[in-house]
């Protein structure tokens, strides 16, 4: 081997590849016919000294345009995408000077809005400027014991480990690791319409079109009907008995797949992205026993919902005497002012792990900087009672839902649960305009554009329309959020020939 | 479906599913036999109202046996794991006041040391104040338009795509999706001993034991034999026919899988933990042949080695005449100052996915606040010539470590290339003391005790010993690190018998 490159010996090599091919293979070894300037140009174009904030927008759109890539849009989605300068309280603003209301507090995760408390701000700072970074393996800090500790605290039962990711997916995919390496088993029980992540084994728990970007092939994953299904009911006169007949359908599917091959089942507390799926009543006590009948982790990703977007501080409390063994969170924990997430496990397993390495990691786990954003942005949940804020507003939400729902033909339904809300739009004959995954149907183009001209920012998944404005959103915020999307949807009942 | 969940009803249900079972089928339901309490109780203790810092080693101790977990190292290294209080320049102290001097930029990411730059902090903070958060879906800003044409403008050729996930796993995810898409076709082909990430797809792709912790399930991944094999080589009178073998090696492994279904050749450029193991030259340039002639995308993972380790930008620029098709780095781009990675990609590449989605997404995707971090680091790289300084250094390095390889009678040999460098460690019989995925032999545990006591902290990854300081260390801190290295080497000669 030879450490030292020395540009002679680099030319004369790559001379040799191109021309000699080898003497033991029936045909020559391809040569390198492109190549290329593979130099760096170390100089900052004068641009890049200007001061943050001083591009004008051609600069911005022009540079967008050359290297910006989207992700789950195809890019030329870039150029109708609005060029975002700042934000305050609840409202983003663009280059124009246009003021939008954020009405999903974008990705569900901007919790507190745009003006982070201080405390945030200040201990972010601090952290950076004392510790901007500490790889977990090799040293502890007062940080990750400080938001570890906290989280423990909050957290019912003994739900007490921590692990602390930098993403939804990553958070996912150490509790899929988790629960196969604890249970010794290696099939996931997930729901259809759920999502878990953009990783391999997070996208594969998927239950959405997602998962097939992937091409549907990772090992290991089964999907379980919801007990709310879209376009079919489960017999029962009640809904007890149905609830009830969703059990016995997910505990045949556990029998027929091998209790002994399943190491969790591993459910969105209320199902977010898909449409704001809340279990009925029981369903999820029912869960938790079956997972104790077959020793089955149960696993409750509170990726989108937790730290208070139902009412709650984690959707699963909403279920009387259910704690999962695992829940994993991400967004609400910063709030999203900075990339961080959790993997939350039981007692039980913490101490499996005591003598057990994880198998999963990252270079920025308990990322310190990230964690003492978390760390300030949970105290300051807490000692501003948000959740309660929550629980206070969200009586007004539901009116407000009821009462678009009754006025525009176009809402068949809607549910809601704490600041969580979603309408499922239909077509005058009843049928669904829209799948998820299929292209965006002309109507709600309309409706998006008439949402944006009434000054509302959002994700959009058609059929479903979600509500999910920060927990901060004042009442008359709210009720003024909804007077927008009001407007809209008249648009949306015109286009859909109501 | 009944949106909100009433108390009452909610106890009715628990009481049913615990008592009922089905009549449908042969046995009952399980009950809900552990019915916990899963309340919060929102009270912060007083311990949280203390500012941070103040905490005792107590405390600290306390609240990391009860709730931190690790992830590759079982839990109970924790006890034996630093408490870091602070970091300075190219030192970490701890809670004993101790000096460490940081040898291999932990992992090796802290790539300024610990004083961070003013620019980068004013940055951030900035951007955390004006605009905390942007899902990359709903909105465009000046700091991704601004990063996304420096990092552009510094690649070589059309290298100019980016997406910016949060962690180097993530980057290799978006990567494998991105060349799957694009080519259509699934098989992934990878080295045997470089690391890729944690999550299911660039876990599968490491060629290194942290791979069966996953359980080698995951599809669609090929592992092939670097140039410089460990326990065995390749014929070849000189290193040029060596060279030709490996390449001709790969090439027929591609021709036996089969070139149309390969999508991908993803190396890392400098296989980094698995012992700084640079491709014989002429090697890569077959490589980028062998992709041109099957359509074969070929990506460079620059995760490790990316943003300046090796002397130049990035890795990959150490073979003349190759541009990868896709890039991917992390650590580097922020210092590891906070959590982002990339994955960069060329024009044709690009513009396939104009009018195709990407198929990896996340939340904090394109995070602005990470993304303002980057680019001040990035920028303050160039400014300040830390590629020059890598270059100045790196035949002080490399002489220390030709000196302490003649020195001491355990190190077999050692590789080295920019600021990165890695000693082998060998027994008096010329065998291996240990594999990477062995339970640490003794005489290493000895070693790490000495390399403690003088003062050193890094990761250790017997029979590897790795070097790898900030790039930012001065030619004096180099000279004392490898005296401290020194001293600890004694250690271990006498700990292997020598």
């Amino acid at each position: 081997m030879n450490p030292k490159l020395s540009t002679a010996a680099v030319q004369q090599a790559t001379r040799r590849a191109i021309v000699k091919g080898s003497q033991h293979w029936p045909h020559k070894s391809p040569a390198l016919s492109r190549v290329m300037d593979n130099h760096s140009h170390l100089k900052l174009s004068p641009e890049h000294d200007q001061p943050m904030g001083t591009w004008s927008t051609e600069q911005i759109r022009n540079a967008t345009s050359q290297s910006v890539m989207m992700t789950w849009a195809p890019g030329k989605a870039k150029h109708n995408t609005p060029l975002i300068t700042h934000g305050e309280g609840v409202y983003l603003y663009d280059d124009q000077g246009k003021q939008y209301l954020d009405w999903t507090s974008q990705a569900v995760c901007s919790n507190v809005g745009y003006s982070l408390p201080e405390s945030v701000l200040q201990a972010t700072l601090q952290q950076m400027t004392q510790l901007p970074f500490l790889y977990g393996g090799l040293g502890l800090c007062e940080t990750r014991a400080r938001l570890s500790q906290l989280i423990a605290d909050i957290l019912p039962g003994d739900l007490q480990g921590m692990v602390f990711p930098s993403s939804g997916s990553e958070a996912n995919e150490a509790a899929i690791m988790m629960a196969r390496r604890y249970t010794g088993k290696y099939k996931v029980i997930n729901w259809y319409r759920s999502y878990h992540g953009g990783t391999a084994n997070s996208q594969q728990a998927t239950g959405d079109f997602r998962r097939w970007y992937g091409g549907d092939h990772v090992p290991g994953f089964v999907k379980a009907f919801h007990p709310n299904p879209l376009f079919w009911d489960l017999a029962g006169a009640t809904p007890e008995e149905r609830t009830q007949m969703a059990l016995n359908m997910l505990e045949e599917q556990i029998l027929n797949e091998g209790p002994d091959t399943v190491a969790m089942v591993q459910f969105e507390s209320v199902i977010g992205g898909g449409g704001v799926i809340v279990p009925p009543p029981g369903y999820m006590q029912g869960v938790r026993a079956i997972c104790d009948k077959y020793n089955i982790v149960m696993h409750c990703d509170e990726v989108m919902v937790g730290f208070g977007r139902t009412g709650k501080l984690f959707g699963f409390q909403h279920n009387e005497g259910v704690i999962p063994d695992i829940v994993t969170a991400a967004k609400g924990i910063t709030a999203a002012a900075l990339p961080l997430s959790m993997t939350a496990c039981r007692q039980h397993i913490m101490e499996y792990f005591e003598d057990n390495p994880l198998g999963w990691g990252s270079t920025y786990q308990a990322h310190p900087v990230a964690m003492a954003c978390a760390y300030e942005n949970v105290k300051y949940l807490i000692q501003n009672d948000i959740i309660g804020h929550v629980q206070r507003l969200a009586p007004i939400l539901e009116d407000n839902m009821r009462r678009l729902a009754e006025h525009h033909p176009c809402i068949k339904q809607y549910r809601c649960i704490g600041l969580f809300g979603c309408f499922d739009v239909a077509n005058p004959d009843g049928s669904n305009p829209q799948l998820q995954h299929t292209v965006i149907d002309k109507a709600f183009v309309e409706y998006k554009k008439a949402y944006t001209a009434n000054g509302l920012i959002g994700l959009m998944r058609p059929p479903h329309l979600h509500v999910a404005p920060p927990l901060v959103i004042t009442e008359d915020e709210l009720l003024d959020g909804f007077e927008r999307q009001d407007k809209a949807l008249y648009v949306l009942d015109d286009a859909l020939g109501y």
